[in-house]
């Protein structure tokens, strides 16, 4: 009998806070030793998420985000705050000698400047930008096993990133001219209480929002998009609003590089994804649904070409919160620890 | 008061039959007379529609298909019949002086052997095809109004030739390069009885289908962008599933033409669709959501630039089932009978 | 050509404020000529509900709540504000000779102790309790047309004292031990800012909440099932909420009378709905459903007997916000003002 | 390193066989060996569920209906096949040694002339009604465990009993005048392709449906309920379709019996369910929700009294598949096998 790691879920009333919740009880080794909210001091787990009632997490006591209290009771925090808090609370913790995963933006873009633009305040930590590694874990599990500070992608780069890696990293297609078609289900917003989002404001309708290159995700798609295809690029980024509660399809187009044929694409994303990581690249024609994804760490891929214009379309579905959030945050905990990097994170769907 | 024209839906039983049931009621001149099924032959309408118990149209016997009952009993036919079930019954009953309008596709292709390509048949009654308007009314009223035989244009084609319209019609982009990704409600299927259109096969997925120009629509769309750009092009058409019964909404993407500008195109999209029809252009910035178009005629359009790309963005929203069939099926027959374009058809959403 | 009536909508940021603007265009005499809302002001109608743009009614300038306004420039108005609220606003229009539907809780229950009791404030206007009527046409068609201030029913208890009047009326069944299980569509709820109305709180679930006699519809459903069995009943009500926008069935279960039989009391509920209203009782074994009813004025109502318990069993589907609120409102103002009493309310689903 | 034991899913197509084969890949010990399915005969797991593509057991491949090659290759046998077809499988499966859970009806009711009442055929091995035990681990565990054959129990039935055991076996209720309101999701149906079951007949849509006891679930409720309160009793089940793929929820209502009081009640039920099983008897007023249990084990309850009728009501919500079919035939099978029962069965929401 190995160890316990103790845990820490720092903002737990969020939806990836929730999500870690309902994740870390099947974890081997990690155990939720502190969970914090300040709306809900007091409270039990099971109190916030009626589903963990009777599991030893549920009876867990919610308390005040307090750095001494976790740094004196957890090895590894997760941090589901607000952008801008997160970056305080992780120079704190990593004083103290805590590992951070990241799961707000705080850390994801690597240029202060781009950071101020797109969330519109200044960047307190920038000493650390450098160190953060960007936790995707089928490109960068060797960095993030290193690391002691994780930023967690956000869930449409998840999708997004993982659908044109292999073509762009391999020059199959055009770095530039990406169109990006995403959809989202409408846990992607967050627990935000605002009209939008009441469920007669979604329920038989769709809708695209922050079109056009306004989303704050774009910043994060383009950055590391130019870093796999090594050089400069810009996308159009476009996302919709889905009548679910969980997951993100994108529609992806591209060019074809000059002699790129089918057969050989297939292939580079089969030989890419085959050892490592949730990726299941589609055998030849198969079309990613976000039914089967649904509650797991799986990204499907299908990659087809366009019979009438040439172009190629790429295909990718995740579940935003737990791939695109809370899952990739464990399996990022995971190699930071040493463990197997799917430890707890065995494939489920309802 | 003025004199009752008769109508006929040859087809009652599928969800386009079902949506003319639904809007015939409110028409000041129109009267169901005959409504045929094979499959339910002498129950009546409010048997298969318990939404219509209690009213007039409600107590309607359903018979079988005859032409020479509807002939007797009838002034105009829409068909909602499956394809290639329309062709012969479109031209028996034009012999007999009836004026028809068919929702199927069998009229909508202008040359058969593309027909034939796409639908895997061969067309009995070419000799019509030249003859048969193709029944978009912001685009082709006047023609419309002096028809026999009005081709009741597809979904998809409804939502993406209203909204690249008067961008390709004055040269403001290019017409080749086109990216279409549409997104449609459940109901655009029909009332298919396969696993793949069960409530738990559909509730919690979103996903693709018929990607990559293979669905049937493709040449209904390129034949009529084609003829509003004055020349031939190819488009990427990529239609996905939403989990909701109603609604399409296309997200299309587009090269400027060079000296383009925003403004100009937002004048023009104005100015195309001010006088005629139910082509909302929302203003500045505005975007289109289903929910808007449910269950009425409008077709609400946004266009904006991507900031980064420059890429021209286009949205459209309509009700499949009103805007894109029955409803369009309506106002066709309105001009085909000297009525106004939208008697019965004032604007309702649910 | 006949006379415009003039109409205010005091509150139309809510559902039910909606739902009026939604009816109000196909009405032949009434015409939307003020609109309240004071987080609203300055915005036009087609800003808060984009789904009107284009009409005429969408042009319309929201202004902030003003009796002196409303009084100069309306015949009627339609108070659809916050329960407490309306009590004010009511007395001060009857004061300036406007007449009030009210479609607030506030002159509901004819006891003030009951209100306050129930609603947790004082009644500042019980001058008005006793004359202000009823507004459920069905029962008091007569009265209604006589008033000056009408009280509309809340949502549940239209739908159950629909379902049960005949039988009550006619002494059919025993008036104790009634069970009344309800199901309601969120919108039921109103646009509350509240995370449990979030759509990811509600899509997936179903849900029992105020159960057990301590909803705020429960004296009111008593009051007027009393009023109707000539003695004083208490019911044990239950309320559910559904992942669906609209929509109330409630599931009633009571014990018939000694030598009821149900060919008998299929008789009574038809004899009592033929002639007026929009109550549709359904022939033998029909059983309603929400789909059959919505965005209409009809109440379905299937009667039946269990096999095995003799219970009887009545169910009954209504459209909360059309039929269990807006439009019953405006069938109201309709006999209030000596119109039809279905002007404007044809029958319409999507 | 403990042997593995094998097991095979007899009809894997169904929603029922589709459940098991999520679940089982958990399984620390059951391995599945065989699917089979006439209808995809040769395809693997994966064509079937893309939701087990890259797993060890998506790589499985169907086979067709095999008495002898299951004896041969499992230790176990899960039958979902249709009701009828059962019966002639568990017996020949009995005869060569394996055990059986069996989720059809065909061995719940002990008397052979009410299982030909209510399903229309003989029943061909009424030698086995004797010897086949009701799987309900928290009630019989017990006699699971020592069972070749076992009855699993319907899903209604599931949500029923657990909700009134306590109370009818300690007496605190009356046994007659139960009144049972359940509403299910729509994989209750089964994979079922009718019209009724498309996803634009369930949308937006809420309906009863087999009212007024003659539901085929009726007399299971019955048998079992009887047989806990040591009488024969009747109920009124009445079950509605809820616009959900997943769970149910009963609202029960009894008359409790003189002297019962609330806090007695919900000791009686805290005790029953506290050591074993999955039931969450909740605390005082918390109500179960379907979302708190979605993909899960538990079954919720809560109770109250209702404060004007007196009527104890008592609500109890699972999730159909899993804790109402698949997830208890599995814990059935660990009770046959001398497990643990909860082996493979953690919870797990999505």
């Amino acid at each position: 009998m190995q160890d316990t790691i103790r845990a820490a879920i720092v903002g737990i009333s969020g939806y990836t806070g929730a999500e870690l919740a309902r994740l870390l009880p099947d974890h081997p080794r990690l155990e939720l030793t502190v969970a914090t909210s300040r709306d809900n001091e007091g409270k039990h787990l099971q109190d916030l998420f009626p589903a963990l009632r009777g599991t030893d997490q549920g009876e867990l006591r919610i308390s005040a985000p307090d750095t001494e209290e976790i740094a004196s009771r957890c090895d590894i925090a997760f941090l589901a705050v607000p952008n801008g808090a997160a970056m305080e609370m992780a120079a704190l913790l990593l004083d103290k000698g805590i590992k951070v995963v990241d799961l707000s933006a705080d850390f994801r873009l690597r240029e202060d400047k781009i950071y101020t633009y797109w969330y519109g305040m200044e960047h307190t930590r920038t000493e650390l930008l450098q160190e953060a590694v960007y936790g995707l874990p089928e490109l960068y599990a060797d960095r993030i096993a290193g690391a002691r500070l994780v930023a967690n992608p956000g869930c449409y780069p998840t999708s997004i990133i993982l659908g044109l890696y292999p073509a762009l990293a391999e020059g199959l297609i055009h770095p530039q001219g990406l169109i990006l078609d995403s959809k989202s289900g409408a846990s992607g917003a967050g627990k935000k209480i605002k009209p939008d989002f009441l469920f007669c404001e979604i329920e038989n309708d769709f809708r695209p929002y922050g079109l056009g290159g306004i989303h704050r995700h774009t910043p994060e798609i383009e950055q590391e998009l130019s870093g796999v295809a090594g050089r400069d690029l810009t996308v159009s980024f476009n996302p919709h609003l889905l009548p679910v509660d969980r997951g993100i399809l994108s529609t992806m187009y591209a060019d074809p590089a000059v002699g790129t044929d089918m057969e050989e694409i297939a292939a580079v994303y089969s030989r890419y994804y085959r050892e490592k990581g949730w990726v299941r690249a589609l055998p030849g024609g198969e079309i990613p649904r976000l039914a089967s994804v649904r509650g797991s760490m799986y990204c499907d891929i299908g990659v087809l070409q366009d019979r009438r214009s040439g172009k190629m379309i790429v295909i990718s579905a995740i579940d935003n919160l737990c791939r695109g959030a809370s899952g990739q945050a464990l399996a990022n905990a995971n190699l930071m620890l040493g463990l197997d990097m799917g430890a707890g994170l065995a494939p489920r769907t309802v």
